[in-house]
């Protein structure tokens, strides 16, 4: 059955499973025991996986520190400055991932001042609105990369630009865009920027917080105990996920393996002929640069969970994994100016490296299928109702 | 070459990789992808692992929250705990494990007022000290449930029912104990108990915070976004570690498993050998109930890190992984009333389920060799400073 939630998770390469697999029983031993050749050996392979999840965005090792994913990895940005810091002053993109809006909701509570930047219709970050931000001062700025949701992509080098003439540090939560297109936060002078290991074809449990060594001194550890890395994030380090991770980061690094060409023809034919096949379909996010593989739809007349009820041949999604089971509609849809209803037709489809030319004409048709047994149920529903 | 230092941490069970392997890439799934069979599948082994684990503690499925490890539940105890009280009020053992100690020392500096409860020099609780910190009131008292430097168990009961008389919740760091020794958490009706799956012969990166839904209540959250387990710790499930948590506990669980009556055998051997061969050696905790594995031992007139440089063939360790690449003596030696010099003095032998009786062989000629090596040396050097 296809699967088409890419951007919820991906299996595990092959290749990332094999550079596991010693380190969960042969080179099991853990980094911390430096006086001994197993302990040193665990070391070994956390100092090679750090050199390479350092290199897919362009930044040093020391800046990398190890964490259990980008969740995690997102809290440490804000509980971790607010720690030292009275008032702290976040601004934060209205489409942020939860792991970003919540740690900032829950900071509000407590003293946090939190501003919500808004987006443009087509998804991209209101500058206007940033510029006014901006001016009236603020501590941290989070915009994500890309977003998750409807994969569009924010001008972050301009961003940056904007952010740092007001002295205003910058997160980047780049989850969905490394692998997917380049970005090198070095280059980007990016001061904070996460990503977890399971959306690039790693484990699940890895992901990093990467630091200029600046930003580093803005934040303090959220979790105490042995002063791992550097005494930023405490806890025995996952060796076996992070050696994956790192696997997984030099996978995503090389050309053929980035070359997105593939995936974004498939997603550019399953637009084409949703809209050929379905009437009154519209592609979120379209006008906007977008990844190559992210497709969110909204179909008028067909509530989503009815759409993937009655497709049961493709495994797609309403939006984010962590929001999928909630009831509530997407805050990146109506963020963008949807209404509810609309934000409640809308479903995600995501590529990845697996996908086939057949696995969108299934998805095409079974969509289409489903959409024309909805809207006539619903059409029905509305029919008898108005025989009432 | 012996490898000693199963208290640091354990090679994964062949069982249990094989458990994990298909998680990786074939029920890769996002549990929070409630949507679709991928994601289900996936809910599903998270929901057969949350029983193991819950199992082998003798709680409730419901009672556990799944965590990257020990570390980070032990910090969501104390943190999450202060979150919503002004000024909590903690009773800490002085030999706990840094990731209990280092929490409650952050929070000491925000407000929290955390107290010391000395231990007698066998190594368990001071129980009239307890008393009386108990009297003056109290919110969290935490004592694990056995030393990871010395194997010294606490007497957990009657701990927990002092604590309870004076209306005082108890947090239970079991890492060490789990699977060495009978530890029924629901029995014992502890309120928090910790533990993680790399110290039983499971994947590093995952562990639990196990507690009582009354417990469960008096804490928030540390890690916001998502949503899951139950919005108790929000961030994508690291799927393939909990299920090779699960099948770690299941196997610990086993009655041939957890004999540890060979491992009792071998370090009781072990000590009995270095007392004929080393001569000014003392057992540490050698007077309290102690974890069949472990041995901590004093040799005088030479320094553990000589010892461990000069005794290549086997590998153990000073005390904890987390402090072994730090000068400072252990602080679990100290609160037993050693000094600084019998501190460093001393080295932890820790055996596990590959030990065999040569390698105990092995151990004691290397320490006793050593021992002599290093007294000499060091004799040398008083000699020569005498004649200065």
């Amino acid at each position: 059955m296809p699967y088409l939630d890419y951007n919820a998770t991906t299996p595990t390469d092959r290749r990332v499973i094999e550079s596991m697999l010693p380190v969960f029983d042969e080179k099991f031993g853990n980094p911390s025991s430096a006086n001994h050749e197993t302990g040193l050996a665990a070391l070994e392979l956390v100092r090679d996986a750090r050199s390479q999840v350092s290199k897919i965005v362009g930044m040093r090792p020391a800046d990398v520190i190890f964490t259990s994913g980008a969740t995690e990895a997102n809290n440490m940005v804000f509980n971790g400055y607010s720690i030292s810091k009275e008032s702290p002053r976040f601004l934060v993109a209205a489409t942020e991932h939860k792991s970003v809006l919540e740690p900032c909701l829950f900071l509000s509570r407590h003293g946090a001042d939190v501003q919500i930047i808004p987006v443009l219709p087509d998804g991209t970050l209101d500058l206007d609105k940033l510029n006014e931000k901006l001016i009236q001062g603020a501590d941290i700025l989070s915009v994500m990369a890309a977003n998750s949701e409807t994969g569009v992509i924010h001008p972050t080098k301009e961003i940056v630009q904007r952010a740092h003439a007001h002295n205003v540090l910058v997160h980047c939560d780049a989850t969905q865009a490394i692998g997917r297109i380049p970005f090198d936060a070095g280059e980007l002078e990016i001061d904070f920027m996460t990503f977890s290991s399971h959306k690039i074809y790693g484990p699940k449990g890895c992901g990093a917080l990467i630091a200029t060594r600046e930003a580093r001194k803005e934040i303090q550890a959220i979790l105490h105990g042995g002063g791992q890395e550097n005494n930023m994030r405490s806890g025995t380090l996952n060796v076996p996920g992070i050696v994956g991770f790192g696997k997984a980061c030099e996978i995503a690094m090389n050309k053929k393996e980035s070359d997105n060409t593939l995936q974004q023809e498939l997603r550019d034919c399953f637009e084409e002929k949703i809209i050929q096949n379905v009437p009154d379909v519209t592609i979120n996010g379209k006008d906007a640069k977008r990844l190559p593989n992210t497709s969110n739809i909204t179909i008028r007349g067909a509530l989503a969970d009815a759409i993937i009820a009655n497709a049961p041949e493709i495994e797609i999604s309403t939006g984010s994994a962590c929001s999928s089971a909630a009831i509530e509609p997407s805050h990146v849809l109506t963020a963008m100016g949807l209404n509810t209803g609309e934000a409640n037709e809308s479903i995600r489809v995501s590529i990845g490296r697996q996908t086939t030319r057949e696995d969108i004409d299934v998805a095409v048709n079974a969509i289409a299928k489903a959409v024309q047994y909805v809207r006539g149920k619903e059409a029905e529903i509305a029919g008898s109702m108005n025989q009432c």
